[in-house]
C-alpha cells in the first residue's frame, strides 16, 4: 500500500527486533508487527533512527521490509537516509520492489543554507526516482538542519512525490501552524503532516491540525486513543489520557540509543519481541534505570 | 552568602524582569525575588541562558546582581559565561565585589578534546581569580560540550574553588549516578550537584543522590517541595505532585527564548513581575500558545 | 575618517601588541601603525579574531581604538561582534565616539536559516545604530555560518549602513564573481569587497573584481604591491610578486592562535612590535616552528 | 599486497574516473593507475572523499577496488567510513577479499569525548575483523572531531591492526611531532604517518618525520620527487620543487567537490583520464576557474 498524502493515525516506528546475539529476530518482527496492528496503527515506519537502520546491511534491511510489509498490510514507510544518494538510491529501489509505500529521508548535517536543503532533495528525488513517495524528516535535534516553512513549502512544490512531512523540530507548535496556515491560504500543496519527537508535545499538535503521530511509544494503543479522542472533540480526555502516560513517554524520549534500551524494554515486558537487545554498538539498561521504569510503570498502570 | 559544596535544595534560575520598552524593571526584580523567597528557594542564580544575559551590559548586570543579592540574602550564583575572559575575569570581580556567591561558567562550543575542556577551566579559574567560587554548568545541549565524569573530575581536582556542577545532560541519569560513585568512592572531591534541563526528569535525579534543583520552573513552589518529599522518602508523594505539574513543566521546557516566554507568561500571570516582555530580540507567544499555556494552567489548579 | 562603500587598497587586520606580562604595550601599537602606514595601507581593522578580541575589556578595547585612530588618521574598522546586543551595542558606540570609521560583525554560530541570518543583522543594526557603518564578516570556516550570495544581497538591502562585505568563504572565488555579478546587473546595491583568509587566494580575488585586500600577513608591503600591480594590469608581475611570498604567507594562515603565533613572530623580528606574546591562553611557537619560519623568511629574502 | 607500518612514499588518494554519463570509467581507472605508477607512487587508496565514495553502492566500490588491485600491483587502501558499522563492515570484508591491503576509517561527527572516539575505533575494529589493517583518518576540518595525540596512542595501542595514521589536521605540525616523540620514547607503538590535507605543508611535515605523502595532488610526479629529496637531505631542492607547485597545489586544495573538479580537470588535461565529471551532486568548473587553472598550469610549466 502507498504511502499518500491522506496518511493519518499513527505510523508507529517500529523497533527492529535482534536475538540476545545480534542476529535479526524474525519471529519478533512479525511479533511486533501483531501487536501494533492489534492496537490499531495505520502504519508502520522501519529502519528510522529508532530502529538501529545503520546496523543492519542492505540485505538485512530489504528482508526486513519484505516481512513487515506482508505481514502488516499496511503502508510502509522505510528510512532510507544515507550519507551519499548511491546507497540512498539503491535501498529505495529494493524496498519499493518488496512492497514499501515509500521512503523517509533526512538531511544531512553538512547543509548550511537554505537552497543547498532544497537542492538535496532535489538529488535525492533523482537518486530514489520521481515516483517513489517519500516523507521529508524534519527532525532538527538528530539531523543540525533547521528547515524554515519557507523551505518545507519550496521542497514540497518541487516535488510531486514529497507526500509527508515528519515534523519533529522542538520547539516547533508554531512552525506546525504556520505549515497548516500555509496549506490553508493555498500557498503550499497539502501534504500529510505526522509528529515524532517522541510524542511529547502530541496533543497539542494534534490539536493544531497534525494528521497523527509518527512515533513509537512502546504503549501504541495511547498514541491511538489520543489521536481518535482529539478528532472526536473530546479534548479532556485525551489530556487525561496523554498525562497518565506522560511520566513514562517522558523516560521513554531519551534522544538516542538510551531512549531505545527503554522502548525496547518495555516491548519486551509487554510481550512483543523476544529480547531487548540492540546489535551492537549499543546500550544495556542501569539497574537504577530498570527500577525507574519498572516504578513507572507501576504507577501508570495504577492510574488506569 | 558564598556557595560553597554543601549547596542544596531550590538555586532558583531567575528570569530578568523588563519593562515593555526594554528597561530592566527594577520593582519587578524585588518583586520577583520576593515571590521566589515566598516559596522557600534556597539560593538564586542570575544571568543564566533563561535570564537574558547576552542582553544586559556589564554594568547592568553587576546592578542587577547587587539588587537580588540584597533583596535575597541568600547565595546569588552570577552567570559569567563569555567568549573572552577579559569580560569573563571583569564581570566576575565586579559580580563578587556586590556580593555575589559565585559564579557559574559553560564551556565554549570551540572546545573539541577532554584536555581543552580542562585546560579551559583552567584559564577560566585563572581569569576570575582562585578564590571565587564556581560552577561547572554541564549542558550539552546548549554549548555542543560534551564532558564525561572523568572530565568533570578532574576539574574538581584541578580547581579548589569549584564547588558545584549543574547538571542538565540530557539523557544523564546514569551519569549522575556515576558522579555520585566517583564522590563516594573517594575518587572525587564532593561538590554540590544541582539540577537543570528545566527540572523534566527531578525526581529521578534526586532519588539518585542531586542534592538539588537549579532550574526556573515558574512554580518554584513544586520544586520546593519536590525536593523536601523526596528527601523524606515520601516518594510517591513526590511523584504525584511531579506528575500534576509535568504537562505544564514540559511545555515551559523548550529550549531558549520560547521556553522563556513561556515562563514569563506564566510569571506575569502570578504577579511575580510586571510584564512579561523580553528585551529584544525576543519571542512573542502567538495566541495557540498563550491558548494552550492557559489549558494547561487550568487543568493543572483544577488537579490542586 | 568614516568607513564607505569605496573603500579600496589594504585594510590591514592590525595585530594587538602586548607585553611580555600581558598588558596593552601602547608604544608597540604606535610603532605597529607606523609600520602599516610606511607599507601604504589605506585603512586598519582593530579587534578582529587575529586582534585577540576577547581577551580585552570593554576599556581596553575603547582605549586601543583611540590610540588607532589618532595614530592612524585611516578608516578604522573595529571587530564588535559578541554573543550579545548589548555588548556590541555599548562597544560600537564607545568606539565611534572615538572615532572609529565603522564596525566588523560576523554572524554568530548558532543561525541555522537564511531568515535567522538576515534577522541578525537587522537586530545588530538596530543595536548599534543606523548610522554606524558596518562590514559584514563572511567567514564560514571561524563562524559555522555560510551566506549564500542572496542572503548578502538581502542584508545589504535591508541595512543602508552596510559598507563592505569582507569576503573570507573558503572556497569562495566564484560566490565572489557571483556577488559583483548581483552588483553589475543592479540587482545588489554597491558595496566596497576586501578579502581576507589570509590572502591566500588574494590575486584571483583581486582579478575578479575585489576591492583589496583585509588581511594581516606580516609583510603588509606585499599586499599593497599586489593590489596595485593587478589594478595596472601587471598581471604577471603580481603573481612573480604574491608566489615568492606563498610559501611564508601559507605557513602564517594557520587557523587560530598557531597563525598569529607565526604572525606576531615575524612583526616582532622586523620591529614593528617589541614582543611576540599573546594575552593568555595563548600559543608559545615550538622550537621547530621558529626554525621553520626562519627558513622560509631566508628564502624570501634570498628571492627578493 | 598488505599495508604495514613500514609505508612510505607516496600513498596517492585516487580520483574516481565517470563518464560523462555517470558510469564509473573502466578505462580511465586503468589509465589513471598507470599515470600513478609512471610517476612512482608506492600505494593508492581508493574511495576516499576525493574517490567520490559515497556515490558508489556497494558493488561498484567492490568492482572499482578489484580493478585497482589488480592493476597496480601496490598496496591498495580503501575508504570505508559510514554512518553505520553494518556497511563498513559488509564493505571491508569484500575489497580484502578482493586483494585490498587496508582499509581507511574516519571518525563520525557525532563523536564528542576522548573516550567515544577511542571506543568508536575498538567498535570499528571489531565490525572490519582484527586482522584487516586499517588507517586512522585524522582530518577535523571534515570529521569535525579532534583526537589529540593521546587519543590517537590509545588508538593505536589498542588496536595493533592499526597501521597507518592519516595526518591531516590543521594546523598539524606541532602534533605531527608529538606523535614522533611517543613513538621515539617508546609509549607509542610505531605506524606509519603519511600526510593529507592536499599536500599544503608537506615538505615541513616530511621534515618533521612524516613517511609521506597521502594526497592526490594531480602532479604526483612532485610529491613523489619531494619525498626523495627530503628523505636524501636536498632541503633546499625540495622547496624549490614545492615552491614552484605550491600556487597550482594552493589553488586544487580547495575543499570538497570544487577542490576535485580542480583535480579532475588536470587529470583529464594530462591524460590520466577521459572525462572530468563528478557524479551527480557534482560541481562544474566556471569558466573563470578554468582560465586561473590554465594561467597556474602555464606559468608551472614555464617555470620548469
Amino acid at each position: 500500500m502507498m504511502l499518500d498524502i491522506h496518511a493519518s493515525g499513527v505510523y508507529v516506528i517500529a523497533a527492529t527486533p535482534f536475538t540476545d546475539d545480534g542476529a535479526v529476530d524474525s519471529a519478533s518482527v512479525d511479533r511486533l508487527i501483531d501487536f501494533y496492528l492489534s492496537h490499531g496503527v495505520t502504519g508502520v515506519t522501519v529502519l528510522g533512527i529508532m530502529g538501529e537502520a545503520p546496523k543492519l546491511t542492505h540485505a538485512e534491511s530489504v528482508a526486513l521490509t519484505r516481512q513487515v510489509v506482508q505481514r502488516a498490510k499496511l503502508p510502509v514507510v522505510v528510512g532510507v537516509s544515507a550519507p551519499g544518494f548511491a546507497s540512498m538510491g539503491a535501498l529505495a529501489k529494493d524496498v519499493m520492489d518488496v512492497g514499501a509505500g515509500g521512503v523517509m529521508i533526512a538531511p544531512p548535517a553538512t547543509l548550511k543554507t537554505d537552497d543547498q536543503i532544497v537542492a538535496y532533495y532535489a538529488n535525492a528525488v533523482e537518486a530514489i526516482g520521481p515516483d517513489v513517495p517519500f516523507v521529508v524528516q524534519d527532525y532538527p535535534y538528530a539531523s543540525g538542519v533547521v528547515m524554515t516553512p519557507s523551505v518545507i513549502r519550496r521542497i514540497v512544490a518541487d516535488n510531486p512525490s514529497c507526500k509527508m512531512v515528519k515534523h519533529e523540530e522542538w520547539p516547533g507548535l508554531d512552525k506546525l501552524t504556520a505549515l497548516k496556515n500555509l496549506m490553508a491560504d493555498g500557498s503550499m500543496r497539502k501534504v500529510a503532516i505526522l509528529c515524532g519527537n517522541g510524542g511529547i508535545f502530541l496533543p497539542h499538535e494534534l490539536e493544531r491540525g497534525a494528521d497523527g503521530a509518527n512515533t513509537g511509544y512502546a504503549y501504541p494503543e495511547m498514541l491511538v486513543q489520543l489521536v481518535r479522542l482529539t478528532k472526536s472533540g473530546e479534548r479532556a480526555a485525551a489530556h487525561d489520557l496523554f498525562d497518565r502516560h506522560l511520566p513514562l513517554l517522558r523516560y521513554e524520549q531519551q534522544p538516542g540509543m538510551p531512549g531505545l534500551a527503554v522502548r525496547k524494554y518495555i516491548l519486551k515486558r509487554r510481550g512483543a519481541i523476544a529480547s531487548d537487545a540492540q546489535r551492537k554498538p549499543g546500550v544495556k539498561l542501569s539497574k537504577e534505570s530498570i527500577a525507574e521504569i519498572e516504578f513507572l510503570i507501576a504507577r501508570l498502570e495504577r492510574n488506569h
